[in-house]
């Protein structure tokens, strides 16, 4: 196998930021300590844990008791599904742990256009008297679909001014999961209007497994894992420090560049999808037109007639790594439920690419890419006998 | 305050072992993948992941398959408790992610001898027609003793065997948490009898937020989070790629180094007890008496009438790091709940530290903090008017 000449798939996973690496090397060496331990240098430890829970929720507009450091995004979509159990309402283009949950609970999923955003008449129309949570992920991670989560936060806001007036007691609460969008695009809880809000640590290059939910005081939680308390017992287990610290400075160097990487990487995809576009009129790209309301690093692309799968593996003998659907459904090869959704033919949906550029992404890279899968789509077209 | 002069709190928390760090950086570097994705790269990675899977499971005597990967041992408790509805049984004296569980089922606590061992008796008459889980760890982590865990596995398999010739079909399986017995004692899931077992990578020289769950063919474990199916839909989440390399590696240091390392620990331990008892005659050493029935790197003194937080804060001044009571509790002031189902008087247990030795921990150490803790509690007993 040749040496990799292009990796498409930071929207599977993102390394380490070298800042990152550097910031939790102190506590993957001397700075051990258990932060619950009672002696000073433990307080230490503790204070350094504290103060990355500080920069995360700054960054989010948010006071740090708000936050609740989980192992994870998958965990803490799970933790805020947990704080109610009555209806719930979702999009049917979730991520897995999303759709997981919702079925857990009394659930509607709501419909999604072509473009992969949610209806949001049907959406409006899917909360009821007793709907106790809307998700609905700020972008897709598959199609890049950035979702209008401040209309749908308005719905919410009606609802429960509606049940005010009413007297109803039933609590309705918004939450997003922001993972995939935080790279490129500002989060502020206020301005967003959800009340719970999960974000990921491995999607901002920083470490795996480690992410958080931030919840409003509105919201009480409860808990998915119980023991010594820590996390105001909402999460207990000694804490991930490293981890954690290594979160926060992933995310405060996110933050920092947000605009300019984001306009650079919208450049690198539009001069990916051009190369391909020409090479291959009949390629169907999904996900919204309007560039504003798609991820600017990510590129999803459908050759009719042709398998993924195969596709994928030619790409990799040419050092080329992409992704075919979501991440984690694409070891098992069904169809995506995403692509499902926005009714894309299964026929074009076995054909598809997902490409997700990143911070270490060049021109040159994108260049070696497109002439790759050029002559990997053309060959195995000819192969099946397909015209593009 | 001065540099440390000795941390005698292995118990709270261990160091990476410096070959620990050394297998996880590629893994915090390079190779970033996630293993999840469909190309060679990442499958390198999966490969990776699931060798480490495979070197725990062995060090257990255990199949890979049988492992699932969590976020530590407070996940790994929680998971074993959700395997079950009905009744359990477990120690008074267990740590507080036990305890916690234990309350979300219908439970008995069976108390404890003043040595901290389980009283077996009452442990067998506990377990009712109804039980379905008995848990208890194999070495208490604050007063260091050994649980006769393969006594009980008897009674749970005397009882399993009265079932069947009963005809009834209700299941009865026994959890033990191994983590703080996992550096110095043998751990064989066959020879233990158990059918669930935890162990944690940050007591055995590994990353924090990073443990397991053995499960036995018997058991059906219900997920606690849902989504993408990783961990056979038992623990879903992208995986810590680097923190499960970093606990083979650490797991397989520790179990190299068991044998030697166990009576390198009970010889510094001895001295350090030695020193003691001969400088306060009236000084309490809780656990067993018997070297066997006790954690070799684990000392438990009380001193009645001194209130232990001083201790600890005198002793940081001099550079001593020890804990009060469990790593979880410490930062609450409570009496230790091991301390009260051990019987200790109060005023006994208020004056309670822990000290912890690690495969650092040098006879210089030793001497050092016994001269330490000697001043440090004949000042204290100067001060408040005890007499030790």
């Amino acid at each position: 196998m040749p040496a990799t000449q292009a990796y498409l798939d930071y929207g599977a996973a993102t390394p380490l930021d070298p800042q990152v690496l550097e910031a939790m090397m102190p506590y993957l060496t001397g700075e051990f300590y258990n932060p619950s331990a009672p002696y000073a240098l433990a307080r230490q430890t503790r204070d350094a844990l504290e103060q990355a829970r500080t920069t995360l929720a700054s960054l989010i507009g948010a006071r740090p008791a708000s936050i609740t450091l989980t192992a994870g995004a998958t965990e803490a979509n799970n933790l805020a599904f947990a704080a109610v159990d009555g209806h719930v309402v979702t999009s049917a283009i979730e991520h897995e742990s999303v759709l997981a949950c919702a079925k857990s609970h009394d659930h509607t999923l709501v419909g999604v256009g072509p473009d992969g955003r949610v209806d949001l008449p049907a959406l409006r129309r899917a909360i009821t008297p007793e709907t106790q949570l809307v998700s609905v992920e700020l972008a897709n991670g598959e199609v890049g679909a950035i979702q209008p989560v401040r209309e749908i936060a308005q719905a919410v806001a009606a609802e429960r001014m509606r049940r005010l007036e009413a007297g109803e007691r039933n609590p309705i609460y918004l939450h997003t999961d922001a993972s995939q969008a935080a790279l490129t695009h500002a989060i502020n809880v206020s301005s967003l209007g959800a009340d719970l809000l999960t974000l990921s640590a491995a999607k901002v290059y920083g470490p795996k497994q480690v992410g958080l939910l931030w919840a409003s005081d509105d919201v009480r939680l409860r808990p998915l894992v119980r023991g010594g308390g820590q996390e105001g017992g909402v999460r207990s287990g000694t804490e991930n420090v490293a981890g954690v610290i290594g979160f926060a400075r992933a995310f405060e160097l996110a933050c920092a560049g947000r605009k300019e990487e984001a306009r650079r990487l919208q450049e690198l995809r539009s001069r990916l999808q051009s190369r391909l576009e020409a090479a291959f009129p009949s390629m169907v790209v999904s996900g919204p037109k309007r560039s504003k309301l798609r991820l600017p690093g990510l590129l999803h692309v459908s050759f009719a007639g042709l398998d993924a799968m195969r596709l994928v593996i030619g790409l990799e003998r040419l050092g080329v790594s992409v992704g075919t659907g979501s991440a984690c459904a694409a070891s098992r090869m069904q169809v995506s439920h995403v692509l499902t959704a926005m009714g894309v033919p299964q026929e074009v949906a076995r054909g598809s690419l997902r490409m997700t550029l990143g911070r270490p992404t060049t021109t040159d890279e994108i260049d070696y890419a497109a002439e790759a899968i050029e002559r990997v789509v053309r060959g195995e077209a000819a192969r099946v006998g397909v015209s593009l």
